[in-house]
C-alpha cells in the first residue's frame, strides 16, 4: 500500500471541483463542491444518529438506496437543517446537479454544512452550479476547500493497493472542526475509490470501519446534525468485483482503514482553535468496549483537554475521567503514559503518582501531537480514540459563529 | 420560610470557623474549615459515583455508617486522591481534629478538595487545627472561604421554618467551580440544621433531593473524584423527632429544596470563568426521565455553551443537543425560547426557526442569568438544570491549574 496524492481525483474516472457561488460572503472561500464518477458506482453511507437530521441526509438516503449513486454535491456555509423547506431545497440541488452532468437526481449524494436554521436559498447553487460542473478535472482540494467551514487545512488523501494483480486508488477529504463527537457517524467525509466492490460489501466495510475510526474521534462532545460519510466504487481498476468476505475484502479494508484514519487524526487536530492532536490509547483493558470508553472519556474530558493546552502533566484529570467513563475499570491498576516525538513518561503507576520530572512531561506535552497511553492492567482489549486541546480560540470560535 | 443569614451557623448548637494553615501559598486564602455541633447530630450523605474516589470519602463513609457525626473538616488545595497514603492522611486529620474537639474520631466528616494525586502533608493541617478550633464561632462565612478552590465568591444561605410550632433552621455552605457534572453525588457541599429528623430519614430526604438538584448541574461534564453532601441534624430545635413520611417530612424536604436549590444556581453561575447562569427548563415531557435527559444534555453542550457566552441566539445548536440527548423526543414538535430580566423571546417552534428580533434576543441574552425554556409538547413531563456559559476564562483557569 502506498500514500499517493490525488484527494478524490486519485482513484480511475473520478473529477471534482469546488467554487464560490456566495453562499458565504468571504469571496475568497469557496462553498460548493461536486465529485463526479464517469460511471455509475457502488454506493454505501453512514450517517449521523442525532434525531435532528439535516435535509440532505433525508435526500441522500432514498437517492442511494439502490446502491449506486454517480456524484456528490455539497455546500458549506449553511448546514440546510431545521428549515421547513429544507428537503425541497436539498431535492432541487440534487436535480440541478443531475442536470448539469446529464445523470439522475437519484444518483446524487447531497450534502450540506454549516449554520442550523436558517433557510438555505437556491439561487447562488443554481448560479454557481455550471461553472462548478464545466470546471471539473482534477481538482480534489478545491472540493476540499469547498467543503470546509471553520476548518484551517484541506484534508484529503488517497492510497494505492493492489487486488488480484490490478491496482486500485482510494481516496477521501474530510471536513471536521466543531460539533464533533463519537456517538453517531461522524463529520463529513466523502471517499472514492475505483476499486471493484458490491453495494453490499462497501457497506459492510464503511460500517465496519467507522466505529474504530470516526465514532472514536470528539473535538467537543457535541453530536451534529448533518454528519455522513459516503464512499463510492466506480469499478474502473477492473479487478475482479469483491462480493464477499476474504483476502480481497481484507485488503480493500485496510487501504480504507488507511485514509480513514489519517483523516480521523486530521480532523482531531484541526478541531475549532485546536492546538494540539491528543491520541488515547488504551490497553489491558477487560474487553474492547470498556477501552473504548474509557478511551472516548478521557478524550472528551473538558479538563483534560484544558490541561494539554496549557502543557500540564495533571494525570489526575486522565485518571478522574476513566473513573466516571462508566467502563469497569480496577483504578488501582491504572498506568498512565504521555507520548510525543520528545519521548515517553510515565506519571501514574496503580493509580498513584509517580515522581517524574516536570520539566521532560513539560517538553514532551510542548509538542503538537500527543499520545496519553493508558494501561489498565486487566485484560487483552484494546482502543484508540482521538481529539484536541480546548483553547481561547474554540471559545473565540463559538461564542459569535452565526455572525 | 424565610431566607435568613448564618449559613451553617444558623441552626443552633453549630458554630464554624476557616483558617489559612498553609496548604495554599497565598496566604490570603484560607484553606481548612470547620463546622462543629454542640452535641452529637444525625448525619446523611451522599458521594461521588466516580470510581476513584477520593481518600477523604472512604473514611467519611466509615465514620458516619453509624448515621452519626458532629463535626465537619475539610481542607481545599489538595483533594487527598489517588495517594498511596490517602487514607492514612485523613484519618489523621480526624484524629487531630476529634481531639482538639474532644469527641470520637468516628464523629468527624472529613473532606479535601483540590489537585488530585499530590500527596498531602499532615503538618500545616496539625499546626492549623489549633486556632481553627479555638476560634470557633458565627463563621460560616470563614468555613466557605475554606472550602473554596477556584469558586470566585463564598456560597452560603440558611432559612427558618417551623415544626410542630418549633422554629427549626437549615442553611449550608458550598463549593463548586470546575469538574461539576451531573451523573453523581456533587461538589462539596456541608448543611447543618436543629430540626430533629432521624437519620434514616435524613438520608432519605438528601438521596431524594439531589436527583432533581445537584445532580442537575454541570459545569463541565467532568464528574469530580472528591464531591460530597452531607447534612448534619443535631435535633436542638426541640420539635418532635421526624421519623417517618408525613406533613413533617414534607416540610423538611421543602426547607432543604429551597438551601439546594439556592446553592445549585450559586455554583452554577460561579463555574469556572463563568459570566452566565444558565437554566434549562423543559417541560411537556413524555416522562420526567426524558426531560432531564434534555435538560442536562442542552446544559452540557460546549456549543450552546459558547453561543450563550457570545449572547448569540444560536437556537440551532439547542436543537441538536435535544436530538443527541438519546431522549425520546419528536423533534418536531420542540419548541425553544430565551428569558431573562429583559423578556422572553420565542426563536424556534415546532423544531424549525421563527422570525425574532435579532436585538431583543441580544438584550434578553446579554444578562447574567439565562433561561433556555424547552416544552417538547408531549406530555406533562418537566425537569431543571443549571449550568454556565464556555468562556476564554475557563480554558485559562485550567490550562495550568496546578502551578
Amino acid at each position: 500500500m502506498k500514500i499517493i496524492s490525488g484527494g478524490v481525483c486519485a482513484a480511475k474516472g473520478f473529477t471534482a471541483n469546488g467554487v464560490h457561488c456566495g453562499i458565504r460572503k468571504n469571496k475568497e472561500k469557496r462553498d460548493l463542491s461536486l465529485i463526479f464518477s464517469e460511471v455509475k458506482a457502488n454506493a454505501a453511507a453512514v450517517y449521523t444518529t442525532n434525531l435532528v437530521k439535516g435535509a440532505p441526509l433525508l435526500v441522500t438516503k432514498r437517492h442511494i438506496a439502490d446502491g449506486i449513486a454517480q456524484a456528490v454535491i455539497c455546500n458549506s456555509g449553511n448546514a440546510n437543517t431545521c428549515n421547513a423547506n429544507g428537503v425541497e431545497i436539498a431535492e432541487q440541488m440534487s436535480d440541478i446537479a443531475a442536470k448539469q452532468l446529464g445523470i439522475s437526481p437519484d444518483d446524487i449524494v447531497v450534502a450540506s454544512t454549516g449554520v442550523i436554521g436558517q433557510p438555505l436559498d437556491i439561487e447562488p447553487i443554481a448560479d454557481g452550479i455550471v461553472s462548478l460542473a464545466d470546471g471539473l478535472g482534477d481538482f480534489s482540494d478545491y472540493a476540499a476547500e469547498g467543503i470546509m467551514t471553520t476548518d484551517t487545512v484541506k484534508k484529503d488523501i488517497a492510497v494505492s493497493f493492489e487486488i488480484g494483480g490490478f491496482e486500485c486508488k482510494i481516496g477521501g477529504i474530510a471536513k471536521g472542526s466543531g460539533m464533533i463527537h463519537p456517538n453517531m457517524a461522524t463529520m463529513l467525509v466523502f471517499i472514492t475509490t475505483d476499486c471493484a466492490i458490491s453495494s453490499e460489501m462497501l457497506q459492510k466495510a464503511l460500517s465496519t470501519d467507522i466505529k474504530n475510526t470516526f465514532n472514536m474521534v470528539s473535538v467537543d462532545g457535541d453530536t451534529s446534525t448533518n454528519d455522513m460519510v459516503t464512499v463510492l466504487a466506480n469499478g474502473m481498476a477492473g479487478n475482479k468485483e469483491i462480493t464477499c468476505d476474504g483476502d480481497d475484502f481484507d485488503t480493500f479494508m485496510q487501504a480504507l482503514n488507511t485514509v480513514t484514519v489519517y483523516l480521523c487524526k486530521a480532523i482531531a487536530g484541526d478541531g475549532e482553535g485546536a492546538t494540539k492532536m491528543l491520541e488515547c490509547t488504551v490497553d489491558g483493558a477487560k474487553d474492547e468496549l470498556t477501552a473504548k470508553t474509557v478511551a472516548k472519556a478521557v478524550i472528551c474530558s473538558s479538563l483534560t483537554k484544558a490541561a494539554m493546552f496549557g502543557a500540564d502533566a495533571n494525570w489526575g484529570r486522565v485518571l478522574c475521567s476513566i473513573g466516571y467513563s462508566g467502563a469497569d475499570v480496577d483504578v488501582n491498576k491504572v498506568d498512565v503514559s504521555f507520548i510525543s516525538v520528545k519521548g515517553e513518561i510515565l506519571v501514574c503507576k496503580n493509580g498513584a503518582g509517580v515522581d517524574f520530572s516536570e520539566e521532560l512531561a513539560k517538553e514532551i506535552l510542548l509538542e503538537r501531537d500527543i499520545t496519553i497511553s493508558i494501561n489498565l492492567n486487566s485484560g487483552d482489549g484494546k482502543a484508540v480514540a482521538w481529539g484536541c486541546d480546548l483553547t481561547y480560540d474554540y471559545v473565540k470560535i463559538n461564542g459569535d459563529y452565526r455572525t
